[in-house]
């Protein structure tokens, strides 16, 4: 067994700090572990005591009479140390430090933090600032923490936290609603285990089928990314709730697109293309598990909803419509068999059953008739008033619907019944209480199962440091296959007005300078020049532009006009979570509505036809109103090739756009009409 | 008394079809009455039985003593007329009918529920199809509903609820959580009274601080109008749940209550008008109500956020921040004030009382601080897992802070903690498990009281009926002040060619005609178009759509081209609720990312400038990256003499439509560049 397969399942556990009193907070371990049967051996180390709740205990570490798998440390934050130290040269697989006071407190905690890393050694270690973990499988309680000492019935949803009190408070939550948990760890501090280990650990736990997790910040999401693939290929699901999506606004950016995407929204795309689904709402973290538990999976959107009062089975459609289901009536057979059962004529979706009677053969030949309707492909039950007088009834009812096949089936309970729900929930049945929680557990039975891309090999590429000029950044860019428009890159103003002669018509005039993001703002972008007026514009844009920002531009560049749609291509660079890119409609479209769609590199083409399904402005693609399509194929192509120079480009990119990329008529391709590249 | 007074707080009640057998549903009101401490009369109507509880029981209502000032019928569909008939004849103020078999059923329900309120004459009735009305102010149960029959506090709620089922549901939860309720009534079908009649009623209650509503469908939006009204100037706030914003919504509420709903956007403008809040979830509803009901309002966006677990801390600050609140640090005053109290000398917001421990005197005293600091406006406080082993410590602190000042003060409960919610809750302080919620109440506490517009006064307008063409639909709009594109309707291409030529640059070429809705559709519309060409496109253009459509065009209109920012502006009529303005970016803006906002008539400037802000595409008028700004000014003015043009054309108004509109720049007005009108 690995150091962290010991963590979980230790067959000696050393309590470092333990004491007799059971008032005190480091009496509690030993209690909990007894009182739970824990079958492997407790030693409690403590110099002042010889005995404690009918154990023997040891005065020191060095003299327990083996190395325990876990070391489970109470000390505060000054002695910790020595009693880590102390387990790693014994030979402890693995130590759990509770105390507080280190990295989360500031000032000298850091270093405090770093001195205990460092005497761990080899040793695992959990924590410090943690609350310990449980392990309901097995009914082992690693924690001094009454938060975690609860009657809570053996499941399915296991749960990482990077905070101990949210551990705590989504294990009593859960616990309210029957809801069983595998394993629950608090990663605390992370000077060594930190949510990707665990993860990993998890991934392969037999008991364990959803993985819950709560995350303030992924300190390697390498590691994250692989551990989710583990997870996916062992069938697992997760579900994050990430908190700072607030602060997410407040990223400062370079260049255009660094203001549209942002920390969170790159761990929007990070969890999207892990498969990890992003609990919106904190109470999504318990509602989603616990829906994914059950292992069925929703094939497709046609929701059944039997009632027994009527607002709520219309709250509940109202809920699955907006999320995107639709609630068709019975089909003719369905029907048919609804109206045997209730003797009503009139047989509708929502079902309602109050005029028909609460009767037990009603309820459960119509939740059969509607789970085993092939124009259905879940259904939903309201617990209603009545159930409160006859729990069983409706309780019954939906667990004996369960085993009739795989459909997903769940309880809406109407009025507040967490008795129902308990019940229900323990026969593997997922309560809740809110419509549009009801919705977003379908939603995340709907989910596909993730198709995660291998990351990319590096490749090396010769290219100078800093800004490049427009020309140079699409001449990079056109060598991974994007295509800029006609231009000429011109010193002086006659050379300009030569080029536009050549041209022929209106051209695009700017000025052209590696030190100048925002050309428009000073003057340096004419759209529409005749050619005969490009000498003494491109002379009066060169001293604009000198006068505005005090450096010569270096020349002038004269391009051909384009028509077509205006796109947004960018590579976005996060120094955690590596690059983005972004794809969006271009112009207005891009800065006042943020139609864009952002994705971590690897991407692949089902991945940018998926961010393009996602652009409410990629009907003008298509031809909206009568116009041309578009080359959609040659864009797709370009952001192709776009996220391939990211690929390449690794760490060294800074960021890079093209903005406008023109998507001409079908079989014109794209043309890059502006771009910035900023190298490392 | 008003008959609806006397139905709230009735004198005596007679109860007809009571059973002295208590299993059964008939059996329950007289009970209720008696064990809540009825002090009036109670009058059993059974032919069957002569005492019934110890009470006389009356063969018939006719032999009543006196005329009852609430007669509750708990005889079923087919004979509940004949009750409702006698309780009419005996001059009872008011009947409840609980049974359902009426309009809610179909088939012939309709019909038996119109005899029911022919049978009624001017006597008010509550239902059919109601599971009755509680007034816990005075302790009366009007219901033979075991769901209403609950020991629950008195408070400042009161609930109206088109579902019976909901109504039951609200209070339950609400019980469990400590919220006290004033009134609460199911009106059921409404065959006599509705939503807003309760309503009414409501705002002249003196315990009721805040309305509650679910609704399904509004049956007279004006009284709903003039009942909110009255409310607000009573000081009563109302929040709203109301279903029916996916299709699938609308559809189960039409089945459930028969109930005729307009568009959801429309409720929504109704609402936000009458400055009732809409609960955006249905949990929403009490969770709004609560924080309505403590009477506090909140003043700015700064919150404190006072915790002893950091996680929960986190969830609320990131909700708070995503709600548009800000989280300052404490001011220096107030940093010192905390510094002393937990000998910390790093504070924060959110502030973590884990290291300082969790003593009284500094939870209290923090509190304090942070109620009484100028830095902030509303404080939120964390109730931990240490609250679960003492609940007084966090539960006292909070409420003696709520003496200190009236800022929103407001508890979030990590753990699973219903009974300290349920004691915070009874000492008036908000109480919620969900980070959202939390903020959600905050928003609530922070709207503005409503500013009801009154209705306008009609106005005669003589004009034909049916489409207009779009030459008489901008003279009718300019008649309001819209100012249109300088154009010229013609015959003939040779006169098209001639008003081109007067123009004397490329123009618009249309085809006019009344019966074509979409020009572009059939090669009707040709953008800039060379006066030479004028004639010859102007030809093509009229064999073009006679062949489309089969109908000869009018003539050709000619226009000058226009350049500016292009809106919309539009008058929408939804026969339930009115005209509505609609005003949005126009082009791909509107039709693409639906950037648009709407109002139901009357609107003044205020409730225009107010859209205008909505729009995320306005920062064009403000002059977008270097372009001009637009007139503003102008397309108020053109949008209040559009709402004016609905105003005046009632319901007269099929629809109305300018798109686009331009604005110029700043001065130059706007200009009418298409429109259409049709009038009934």
């Amino acid at each position: 067994m690995s150091a962290l397969a010991r963590l979980l399942r230790p067959q000696s556990v050393a309590i470092i700090g333990a004491s007799a009193d059971v008032t005190k907070t480091t009496g509690r371990p030993v209690g909990y572990l007894q009182r739970h049967g824990y079958a492997g051996a407790i030693w409690p180390v403590n110099p002042r005591a010889a005995d404690l709740n009918g154990l023997r205990c040891y005065p020191d570490v060095a003299s327990l009479p083996a190395a325990p798998d876990v070391g489970l440390v109470l000390l505060g934050a000054e002695r910790a140390e020595g009693a880590v130290r102390d387990l790693a040269a014994r030979g402890c697989a693995a130590a759990i430090v509770l105390a507080g006071g280190f990295a989360e407190a500031g000032g000298d905690g850091g270093a405090r933090q770093a001195r205990l890393r460092e005497a761990a050694g080899a040793m695992r270690l959990l924590g410090p600032n943690t609350i310990g973990l449980v392990n309901l499988t097995d009914r082992i309680v690693l924690s001094a923490s009454g938060a975690l000492e609860m009657e809570t019935a053996a499941g399915g949803v296991s749960l990482v936290s990077q905070s101990g009190g949210i551990l705590g408070a989504v294990l009593s939550r859960g616990a309210a609603r029957g809801i069983g948990f595998a394993k629950l760890l608090a990663t605390g501090n992370e000077a060594d285990l930190d949510i990707a280990d665990v993860m990993d650990l998890l991934a392969e736990d037999e008991e364990t089928r959803v993985i819950a997790l709560y995350i303030e910040g992924l300190r390697r999401p390498d590691a994250f990314r692989a551990a989710s693939r583990k997870a996916a290929k062992a069938g697992k699901r997760i579900v994050a709730y990430k908190v700072g999506r607030s602060e997410a606004g407040a990223q400062a950016a370079i260049s255009h697109t660094g203001a549209l995407s942002g920390t969170d929204r790159m761990h929007d795309a990070l969890f999207r293309q892990l498969g990890v689904l992003r609990a919106d709402r904190f109470s999504d973290l318990l509602d989603l598990s616990a829906a994914l538990a059950t292992g069925r999976v929703l094939r497709g959107r046609r929701v059944a909803v039997l009632t027994s009062t009527g607002g709520a089975g219309a709250l509940l459609a109202d809920a699955f419509g907006l999320a995107g289901f639709a609630l068709p009536p019975p089909d003719e057979a369905t029907a048919a068999r609804l109206a045997a059962l209730t003797g009503e004529a009139a047989v509708a979706n929502p079902l309602d059953l109050t005029l028909a009677g609460l009767k037990p053969e009603v309820m459960q030949g119509s939740i059969a008739a509607l789970l085993e309707s092939d124009a259905y492909d879940a259904l939903a039950v309201v617990v209603g008033s009545s159930a409160l007088a006859q729990p069983r009834l409706a309780a019954d009812a939906i667990a004996a619907g369960q085993s009739l096949n795989d459909k997903p089936l769940l309880a809406y309970l109407s009025p507040h019944a967490p008795a129902i729900g308990a019940a229900l929930q323990a026969q593997g049945i997922p309560a809740v209480s809110e419509p549009e929680a009801a919705a977003a557990m379908l939603s995340a039975l709907a989910a596909p199962a993730p198709r995660i891309l291998p990351p990319a090999p590096p490749q090396p590429l010769s290219l100078p440091s800093g800004p490049l000029d427009e020309v140079e950044s699409k001449a990079l860019f056109a060598r991974f296959g994007v295509t800029p428009v006609r231009e000429v890159a011109c010193a002086t103003p006659d050379q300009a007005a030569a080029a536009a002669a050549h041209i022929g018509e209106p051209v695009v005039l700017k000025a052209l300078s590696r030190h100048l993001a925002h050309k428009s703002d000073v003057g340096g972008v004419r759209l529409g020049v005749p050619p005969d007026q490009v000498a003494a514009e491109g002379a009066a844009m060169l001293a604009r532009v000198e006068a505005a920002t005090g450096q010569a531009p270096e020349g002038l560049l004269v391009q051909e006009r384009v028509r077509g749609i205006e796109m947004i291509l960018g590579l976005q660079r996060d120094p955690m979570l590596g690059t983005a890119l972004l794809l969006g409609m271009g112009g207005v479209a891009t800065e006042l509505f943020g139609d864009t769609a952002l994705r971590l590199l690897p991407v692949d083409r089902a991945e940018v036809e998926a961010m393009l399904a996602e652009l409410r402005g990629a009907a003008l693609l298509r031809g909206h109103r009568g116009a041309p399509p578009c080359d959609v194929e040659a864009l797709i192509e370009a952001a192709l090739g776009f996220a391939r120079l990211g690929e390449v480009l690794g760490d060294r990119l800074v960021t890079a756009e093209i903005n406008p990329l023109f998507v001409m008529p079908q079989g014109g391709g794209v043309r890059a009409a502006d771009g910035l590249a900023v190298l490392a």
